[in-house]
């Protein structure tokens, strides 16, 4: 898989996680039933799987065998599906379209949608927990790291400043850090577990890798601010335009469109800069950090 | 601490992990602080904290560090923490007093109370994989299992058939099952997790210890619904009477409130009994059952 171009990795890998995903999620002839049938409805099926991509990407910088990144890459899209579920809640963004289907609590409901997103997270971590990915050590290193980076201090974090923020001019440390955590640390996660399951790193590629990781968070929040004013709902499979209805601050809305896209290509190219100690096997993050730039959805 | 009567034992470990949640619960000066804020409400001043009283009990059985046996309670507690946040929501209970005071979403607002909750579930998994309790394995082991007894095939899951189960009498399969899982999952994960974080058990006590945990879930639960219909909700801290109001189906709506004050003491003679294997050590773990079956709030 790793010498294949990348418009055949990308679908073979994501293939990969889907069925992992849905071999890992109970199933829905297991009470509760209903519950588990709205836990796959909420996961399967759709989404870029970017995350797990980049855990894969990042899993060839340290030889990291597939079978051991699947399992990583099913535990971090887990609480991606999670806050996804939760914040389309009429509590949070009350959104009713998601990957080009009603959402969660539309599909269901409001109840059943909570408890889909509570264990959806649990899940992540038992699955993280009870494969067995070599050294015991290492692998809870990767849960402090993945619990770190999804809790109060990382998405959830992003989350409560985003719901703060709407409205309301925010004060530049918090918007940075906003779009640092919300999304970013997740992404950071994926990079940083992606490499863990392999070989060590030296301090300095790991230094390196963080930078490149963190770079890419905030390349993928700038396209996707981008994409919010410029795509359509179908092409996006959400509801497209919300942010700057709902007056939130992106990245667009401070800087305007046009600078926003030369953030965007000044984040790739500073995102590849970090590679370069990794010689040849960063390939795969290399054409990743492309695509997160350049995509159209 | 071992050999104190319990009426002091039981304050003693409600300090120590009290003090501890404080400790490990983000301050309220570290952004984003409103949620920090009132993950602390949530969780700090209040509850009996039966969970980690199970979990510094079961720990005697196997001699278990009184430093490792508070990590562990405080996990535990975020995760009971956490679903009492989400089970207060308007969405599901749709209560406004808890431990005497008003829920989590009506002190600051429902998004926050959201978030509250996962960033909750978050930290206890955090928790757990950060701290140093001896073996990495055995510490896997810890959180392969507390998850799995939170996930939907343990306390999610149990509310979910709860929520199912409302006005609309169940099939005794899945009504023993939630009332096994929605509590009691949760107590029989804090016994063994306890147990797990001293010297290893023979296969023949952990069997028993299981059968204890099982019965002591049940008896919890069984009590609970008891004091539902029994007790002030001055005494409660929580709103009584609400199960029947809601037509919620438990013990006492099952068996009327004599069979179900017989079955509790049924329950409490078993799990004793499942305790003879231990002898002496299971002291503390006896005089908890039996404040469990006889406490008034």
């Amino acid at each position: 898989m790793s010498n294949s171009p990348f418009a055949e990795w990308m679908p073979a890998v994501q293939g990969l996680v889907e069925a992992a995903l849905a071999r890992h999620l109970p199933g829905a002839d297991c009470i509760p039933s209903r519950l588990h049938e709205a836990m796959r409805y909420a996961t399967l099926g759709g989404g870029k799987r970017v995350r797990p991509l980049l855990v894969f990407a990042a899993g060839e910088l340290t030889g990291a065998a597939p079978e051991k990144l699947v399992i990583v890459g099913c535990a971090v899209e887990l609480i991606h599906a999670y806050s996804l579920v939760h914040d389309d809640l009429p509590c949070m963004d009350d959104d009713v379209l998601r990957r080009g289907r009603p959402t969660c609590h539309i599909e269901y409901d409001e109840p059943t949608a909570l408890l889909v997103g509570d264990s959806l997270q649990t899940l992540a971590f038992e699955l993280l927990a009870g494969a067995e990915l070599g050294e015991p050590a290492r692998q809870l290193e990767m849960l402090a790291l993945l619990a770190h980076a999804s809790g109060s201090r990382g998405m959830a974090g992003g989350q409560a400043i985003d719901l703060a923020s709407v409205g309301k001019p925010l004060e530049q440390p918090e918007l940075e850090l906003m779009h640092a955590l919300k999304t970013g640390a997740l992404i950071r996660a994926a990079v940083l577990l992606g490499a863990l399951a392999g070989q060590p790193l030296t301090t300095e590629q790991r230094s390196q890798l963080d930078r490149f990781a963190k770079r890419a968070g905030l390349l993928f929040q700038v396209v996707d601010d981008i994409l919010d004013c410029t795509a359509s709902t179908a092409t996006l499979g959400k509801t497209a335009g919300k942010d700057e209805a709902a007056d939130k601050p992106t990245y667009v809305a401070l800087l305007g469109l046009e600078a926003a896209r030369t953030y965007a290509e000044e984040l790739r190219a500073d995102a590849l800069a970090a590679l370069a100690v990794f010689g040849e096997k960063a390939g795969r993050l290399t054409q990743l950090a492309d695509f997160i730039c350049h995509r159209q959805f």
